[in-house]
């Protein structure tokens, strides 16, 4: 595999991080997961919008060009053997390195680093439970998509220990927030609901897309508090992030949800529109 | 400065963390500061329990014995030049290398890491700011010093844009829980109050240091939920961590706290066990 570093491809396993860095350090950075399909990365525009919003509110400017970007990409997939392929790009941006402490030093090198490997074509319908673990609604870092991932590892963990696919996280209030590595929604009718932002969801890419499509095919959306009673009372749910697009669910917290048809007619939409 | 990493005595600047390191990726590791004065480590045991339980329940086997990781501080601190000075020494170990995804690999290599750098002798007393970010005590990641200091980043940035020296952070249900590097105390009278570990505080070593000693020297000592009236109705604050030991705030939230009597007493107790 191939990788972009700081503007140099290399091989990834060459690729070395300062051990001054503070992404290493303190999980002082965020990232991007985008689908490479055939030579171009899926709305792209999107991502680094995000990935430029986020690096303003840590006061930290990305020296490079989205042109810059999308041709380092373009390198990296096509040096990975990738551009044939569906491709999973991770870009991740560091604070760079800094003296001891937490406050962020005065002048910022930010490292920058591409990497690609092969995403699955499809996914199958998933099972989901809610965990233990919860969103911090009241954490800035929540609507980040920071490198401070292990809450959700430990999540991930225990939906996995009891055969699930994805783990459910409330946050503090008990509202409905996200999956680990995905954004949730619920279908009732010809309704689509999923969790504001102010419940500690992230603002995914996907998310934006899935509530603009589902306008588009007919759907009524609604982006407010939802409570897990929903989860008895849906016709449908499914998760989305950049590589799923739309993952039905099959069976959240023990019910079976067997309905897929909007779900189905969202992925195809969304499929057709990349 | 000198820095051991994985069993090796490098200059800082060679040392290179993988890129496909979990620690760097997600936040998937832990750390200790422990402050070095002479030749040893203060409270070294305590540092490794703690380190020891920690990687426990990440599943994490840290794989030297407490003697190695004893000998390789002191070639660090000789290499570094800080064997007569006050250290800071920095123990980093993350999750290793694994492939995309939450998913802990099976066979884990931890990348470990020790550095090291001066620490004040003497910490002047702090101005202190209660800031919005709050802590999850829902967050099992909240009890470990885990790489993911984003959070406490933004905190403190909060809390030194007014002129603070350290943030305060309450929990989602408002009770007090933490500062971004330290533990704080109060006291009425003979008694001393801290958060309890639910409330969603990192189980500092100086936090236990301090409770043993405040006992020894004749106070009453309370770990329970603190409302933020405390800070209005207190005689005396202080925060504590491995390196300040007891630092006295002398300003909370704009009300001054001229009185350091306890403070001192207890700097002085702890001082000496040193």
């Amino acid at each position: 595999m191939i990788a972009w570093f700081n503007g140099e491809l290399l091989p990834l396993g060459g690729v070395k991080i300062p051990a001054t860095d503070r992404g290493f350090l303190l999980g002082d950075g965020f990232f991007e997961t985008m689908a490479a399909q055939s030579d171009h990365v899926v709305r792209f525009d999107d991502h680094m919008a995000r990935l430029r919003k986020t690096g303003n509110n840590l006061g930290l400017k990305i020296p490079y060009s989205d042109k810059e970007i999308r041709e380092a990409i373009h390198e990296v997939l096509m040096g990975s053997q990738l551009l044939n392929a569906r491709g999973a790009v991770r870009l991740t941006v560091t604070r760079g390195s800094g003296p001891r402490g937490l406050m962020p030093p005065l002048e910022v090198k930010p490292e920058v680093m591409i990497s690609a490997s092969q995403a699955q074509e499809h996914y199958s319908a998933a099972k989901v439970k809610t965990v233990s673990v919860r969103k911090n609604e009241f954490s800035p870092s929540t609507q980040i998509k920071s490198l401070c991932y292990l809450d959700h590892i430990f999540a991930f963990e225990e939906a996995h220990a009891q055969g699930a696919d994805e783990a459910l996280m409330l946050n503090t209030s008990g509202h409905i927030a996200e999956g680990t590595i995905s954004n949730i929604f619920f279908i009732k009718g010809d309704n689509l609901f999923t969790p504001r932002l102010e419940d500690g969801c992230l603002p995914g890419t996907m998310r934006s897309a899935v509530l603009d499509m589902a306008e588009t095919i007919g759907m009524a959306v609604f982006e407010e508090s939802l409570t897990p009673e929903i989860i008895q009372h849906c016709d449908e749910a499914f998760l989305t992030n950049s590589l799923f697009r739309v993952r039905p669910i099959h069976e959240l917290d023990g019910r079976t949800m067997p309905a897929q048809h909007w779900c189905e007619k969202l992925l195809k939409a969304l499929v057709e529109s990349e």
